[in-house]
């Protein structure tokens, strides 16, 4: 048993699914769930998510000796700043967010000295979200990233990694914001482009043909993309701002070199690009 | 029995799929494959899906009453010059290529005027290539467009839509220049994005970081879109040069929209644009 009680504050797919395989392997003595609806709660209850629940914010983390952070990021320093005073002395904090960075900073001066902020981030993920997609094996042989800083507890540090590691998950650890630089680019910039590729759909000139009715694999592929959580996407494209911005820039600049190509009708020059393209997959797929 | 003989030039993956199911349909009496190459011919023969092959193009259609253009778009026009003279009296020719617009009517001249050109455009397609890939069940349910000009002869126009009518594709028509605007955003748009997300990917200030080692599922659809035939996408964003630049400068004024509520932080803007994605969605997966 890894830590006593943990709350875990917001129980969709991602806080669900840690309920599910703390419980399952005893990874923790007691799992408390805190939501802002009863219902989700009740059905992360029935499902074995979670022991038990609270409405309150304050009833919920007063046991906890680790408090995990699961709701989209956008609330996490609000949520800092109102369980601070209710915390355990010695309390762990940690969150699961897909933004680090800066929000690192932010929450270690947002907690009382008496408890430990050590960030987290689990790479999984599905299309579906909510409690009802959480699986206990969301996070088997996906790669897990603690971003320590230099005012991170070691102790604290260690129980989180060991807690991640018995989940399945390969633990390793980077600078929070390399962090942010290197999600942005594999996971936030994909998500903005199909995002943006289902808007351009929406476009009067577009729209007007109904072009969806005639669309194949290539298209289903990207709705796939775009059908995560709306929350979750629109907090971290504004939390990770900076880094989006750089590799909004960069693929602008991609897009623009390929058009150029196209115009002067360059086919060697876009059989070079596919080639990289098919590289990448490569690496992508092993 | 809809032709006699079908010649195939290009055996891959929709070629390849055209003749398992002539062959196993009888909707054809003797299918000919014609290829550069003797090696992927003699396993089309294998798999069924011609009864024979050539190496040399006139002797491939000599005897065809329907002519099918499976190649990359880009070799289109230099096949019809080379077959025109023979063309067997009435020969239909086809094809199956992603472009059609001003290529139709290069198409429609080249030929002789003792043969008919019938544009075609099956919506049908897998991340494979080539003609081990291919499938009798590849147009069941799929889309099948013609795309008819004032020059069209009506008799090898019905024709041809017989033909796919029986592989199990839906057979509808359209102008071939607005086949290029609603493919060019529906399934063009998309390969190009995804390519220049590759691409970005391959930047300097990106790679050294070897970001893709942390990718998860939204990259992974990326790389399934990216992993099509090259040389096929090399000539459909040439051949589709004038509809591709239209709507790569609407997703670039997306993309810059998007760009824009991220630095204001403007979240329901965000927002809004996400549920705009998920009722696309709807209708594409439905």
């Amino acid at each position: 048993m890894i830590f006593k009680q943990m709350t875990i504050i917001g129980v969709g797919l991602i806080g669900g699914s840690l309920g599910l395989i703390a419980k399952q392997k005893k990874l923790v003595g007691k799992v408390v769930g805190y939501g802002r609806r009863r219902g989700p709660l009740q059905k992360a209850s029935s499902l074995g998510a979670i022991d038990c629940y609270f409405l309150t914010l304050s009833k919920a983390i007063r046991e906890a000796d680790l408090v995990v952070l699961a709701t989209p990021v956008g609330l996490f320093e609000q949520i800092c700043q109102l369980i601070g005073p209710f915390l355990k002395e010695g309390a762990v904090v940690t969150d699961v967010g897909s933004v680090k960075g800066g929000l690192v900073e932010c929450l270690e001066s947002a907690l009382p000295s008496h408890a430990f902020f050590v960030g987290g981030h689990p790479i999984a993920g599905r299309e579906k979200s909510g409690v009802m997609a959480a699986t206990a094996s969301l996070f088997q042989g996906n790669r897990f990233i603690l971003t320590p800083t230099s005012k991170t507890n070691q102790s604290a540090l260690k129980k989180v990694a060991t807690l991640w590691k018995k989940t399945g998950a390969r633990v390793s650890e980077m600078d929070p914001f390399d962090h942010d630089q290197v999600l942005g680019v594999v996971s936030h910039l994909p998500h903005l482009a199909a995002y943006a590729l289902m808007e351009t759909l929406t476009h009067p000139k577009v729209a007007k043909r109904d072009p969806v009715q005639y669309s194949a694999g290539g298209l289903r592929d990207y709705t796939r993309i775009a059908g995560s959580s709306a929350d979750m996407w629109r907090d971290i494209f504004i939390q990770n701002r900076e880094a989006m911005i750089e590799v909004i820039d960069l693929y602008q600049e991609t897009i623009e070199k390929i058009k150029k190509k196209i115009i002067r009708g360059d086919g060697p020059g876009l059989t070079e690009i596919f080639e990289r393209a098919k590289e990448i997959r490569r690496k992508a797929t092993r």
